[in-house]
């Protein structure tokens, strides 16, 4: 019988102290507990994924490879199976080895390296082509990273070469439905090839990325025998009988909206305490997306670590302030309540002469917007908590957002949540405790930055801008897709004319959490300086 | 004899049809006015460089297609060689073609392509294998694209082929001393090799990049025949025969201040008019950074184009208020001057509960950061003229600025200018016309934030902070390098762990023009939660 120990751990990018101690600490648990033969870790184990320009370091690479010669001593007794940035000559190489008994037994370098999205490995690796096997227990197991398996032919190759079974190290980031996709790729190459996988991949919230866990060991049939924990640390044992998985336990997958609210509960926490941060603090509105990202902080640092912030105008109506105060006591938060007035009052009569004769447009919604922005921020100077910015994708898309105002903080929870998925995580939400006031989800949304104010002003309903937001930003549709799918071309250009137009807003703004295929920052890379423009008469 | 033509011109990304109106200008200009045979434009003419993303369009890409059988079609009675994205089955290329008489003659697509620095285009092209030759007048031609002639061989093997003259189609972006490389690079190969070489660069400001022109034709002994103007547009016409080009007018090149003065300004002019901004406007301190970005912008667009805000607080030195005055006076540009002690006395008073029983920090210096920044925001939006940030690469590189404070603007023209290089600059610039007054040169650099507050209290002295910031942000050199420099390990300590920390401001600061090998924006990639730390003890 051979025991293969899936490490499903969470790494810091960059710490590769923290990461050697937590990857010996697991090695032994695997070894002393599990009484597994081989643990295997996530892709680029050493130095978490993605460890982008670090990677042009010379120091770092060396710290690295010394930290797998450390390991190599430091564990014995069991095969441990980890990834790292591996240099030779001039050429860097995404790597996997095989630690046993003090030395390196051999080592795989990453065919296939993705270079779209928001990955950028052809700018550090170097694409190899051998296969690497090793043996266990009379078992001949090959090595795969990440991408690898997602191209026709490597798994193929590798039986054919003598694999027994494939292990295949990952940094998967999480998106709705990529869980699916995943399963489902994979067990498709077991099933054609005949041939067992194990799919170990990482866990936890790196700026804008989420690894989401959920490893996993396909048979030769290709069924799912065991499935690990989403959003969480696990180390579980599988056990091989007659070249086959043992059938073992299958952490049941959660619905949809379930993973993308975990996925920004995780993506928040991991960030707030990654960089050091005593906890967080947000403007608290009456609106939704306030109320939303009020949920996701508690959920994710708990209430004692947030604090909310009331910033109320002579256009805030009573039921903002009243629903405010609501959410935060349902969720037990701590809040302060500072009306804005007399910062706006100050700034209006400072720039009472130069102004003259101009009138009142957006420039004065913006000042409110950013004298809160410098409340928020001196709070969060002054207490050491990270701000957390409230603006959801679908306003992001068309700049409905005041930069260093509404935009002003550290982290995006609910950046790439378009308005109607806020309101379903919202309901969502409630099924698990009554936390956001029914009368915050109906109302019809509004900036309250003038009288009367709502975004319908503005902006299409969000149930046709957001379709045509994801058709645009996520699909590369054009106009003519997107009125053929049913939209009326005025609806179209309006929204499509302002995604366009912002994209000096979207530069500007804080990382948030990636939960769709498309979402702003290293994903979508687009000129500021631009002459396209995708409306059409 | 044959008439070559250097299309060196300024392009919008993304911006089709103007482009393609400038092509068919350009390519009539170049047969009626100078009779040339073939005109050649830069590198991914149809669609400016980079256009990014804009690439996984399928309608963007589309219309680059259709724009070049439009200009197949406009223009006839010469050769057009020029450079779009095109598609063939699923995979896209960066191509060249020539239009002769209405239709496509021959086409090449990129061998070699970077992805490194600012480069993506692996991201978005297929790389191809295979020659193209043409023939004009019984000359054969070769066909290259910008990184391809880097590389050794390509050059040798299109002499191999038959060609007699090799065409190189270019979008090469400037930093200091680039321009040297470049010509040392293709010199050598041309006489290597025994070939003349047509070297065609883009010019114009990008975002974050500078296109510097600079076209030239180099002969087979390696000597440079021809060069086009540095920083301007230049459609010029080289004569062959007998296989080599003959000896024309060679634009000097200037000297490197001068060059980095220009390409500051040419960023500046283009970004401002290319996002349709109507001038721009900035914060005057009295301190040299914003003097010389003043300079840069009047030089940019012009005196009457520029407006001047004077924010002083209570430790607003005199002298500084005076500079200012005399800076925008001496430039011929309107100025303000708004205090900013109501909007901080507001500030104060608003987060006096909330701010019971802690000490001044730097929060109070952040805040009367920020009201400088709601000033200039409000100005900015209210007449559309774009805000300069004033910050420098120094700063940017420690965060010895504050985050929506000096921070807040759509361009920062000396974000890659480091301190040093800001003193050398201003004198330079004073040697065209005195607008910098020396006591803004000379006295000690402060944020005046504070009582008699100076940069060298948070800070290492410039003259040690700049090396160690170019070895440690441009050369990945790591502290004991440094220290073998002949610098402190304090020093070093302090200035990198800054550096570290401080990526999270650095991600939300806007563009600014790249001027030195590595500038901080899409060149250099880092993890904003990250546990690397250069310091060693």
């Amino acid at each position: 019988m051979l025991k293969i120990a899936l490490a499903q751990i969470n790494l810091l990018v960059g710490g590769i102290q923290v990461n050697q101690k937590k990857i010996i600490q697991t090695a032994e648990y695997a070894r002393d507990q599990l009484n597994a033969d081989l643990v295997v870790f996530p892709e680029l184990t050493i130095t978490g994924y993605p460890p982008e320009d670090l990677l042009l370091r010379p120091d770092f690479i060396k710290q690295a490879k010394q930290s797998v010669l450390d390991i190599a001593q430091a564990v014995q007794g069991i095969d441990v199976v980890l990834g790292f940035p591996e240099k030779v000559d001039d050429c860097l190489y995404n790597s996997a080895v095989v630690l046993r008994e003090g030395g390196l037994l051999t080592r795989y370098r990453k065919n296939v390296l993705p270079n779209f999205g928001v990955f950028d490995e052809q700018r550090y690796f170097k694409a190899a082509h051998q296969s690497s096997l090793f043996s266990v227990k009379g078992y001949s197991i090959a090595l795969t990273i990440c991408e690898d398996i997602w191209q026709e032919g490597l798994v193929e190759k590798n039986k054919q070469a003598g694999a027994d079974i494939i292990l295949t190290l990952n940094a998967s980031p999480f998106h709705a439905g990529k869980i699916h996709q995943r399963e489902s790729i994979v067990c498709q190459q077991a099933k054609e090839v005949g041939i067992p996988l194990v799919y170990v991949n990482m866990i936890g919230g790196q700026d804008e990325l989420v690894f989401d866990g959920a490893s996993f060991v396909v048979d030769s049939k290709g069924e799912v025998v065991f499935r690990a924990a989403e959003f969480e640390e696990q180390v579980s044992v599988v056990e091989f009988e007659a070249k086959q998985p043992i059938k073992n336990s299958c952490s049941p997958l959660y619905s949809e909206i379930s993973s993308e609210y975990k996925a920004l509960v995780l993506g928040v926490k991991d960030y707030v305490y990654k960089n050091g941060f005593k906890g967080a603090i947000l403007g608290l509105s009456g609106g939704v997306d306030s109320a939303l990202v009020l949920a996701i902080a508690v959920d994710a640092l708990g209430a004692d670590q947030v604090e909310a912030v009331l910033m109320p105008s002579k256009y805030t109506q009573d039921m903002s302030n009243e629903d405010a105060i609501l959410e935060a006591e349902a969720l037990g938060v701590k809040y302060h309540t500072i009306a804005i007035e007399p910062a706006v009052t100050a700034f209006t009569a400072m720039l009472n002469d130069v102004f003259t004769g101009t009138k009142r447009d957006t420039t004065e919604e913006n000042i409110q917007a950013r004298c809160r922005g410098v409340l928020l921020m001196a709070m969060s100077n002054k207490f050491g908590k990270l701000l957390l910015t409230t603006g959801n994708k679908s306003e992001m898309s068309v700049g409905y957002a005041t930069l260093y105002g509404d935009m002003a903080g550290g982290f995006a929870p609910i950046k790439d949540v378009p308005k109607l998925l806020v309101y379903q995580l919202s309901e969502y939400r409630n099924t698990l405790s009554a936390v956001i006031p029914q009368r915050v989800i109906t109302r019809p949304p509004s900036a309250e930055l003038a009288p009367d104010q709502i975004d319908e002003d503005s902006l299409p309903p969000y149930s046709i801008l957001d379709p045509i937001l994801e058709m645009y930003v996520e699909q590369d549709k054009s106009v003519a897709d997107i009125h053929a799918a049913g939209y009326q071309k005025d609806d179209i250009n309006r929204a499509i004319s302002l995604v366009d137009r912002n994209e000096y807003k979207r530069r500007q703004a804080p990382p948030g959490v990636k939960i769709t295929p498309r979402a702003f920052g290293r994903d979508r890379r687009y000129p500021i300086a631009s002459g396209y423009r995708g409306v059409i008469s």
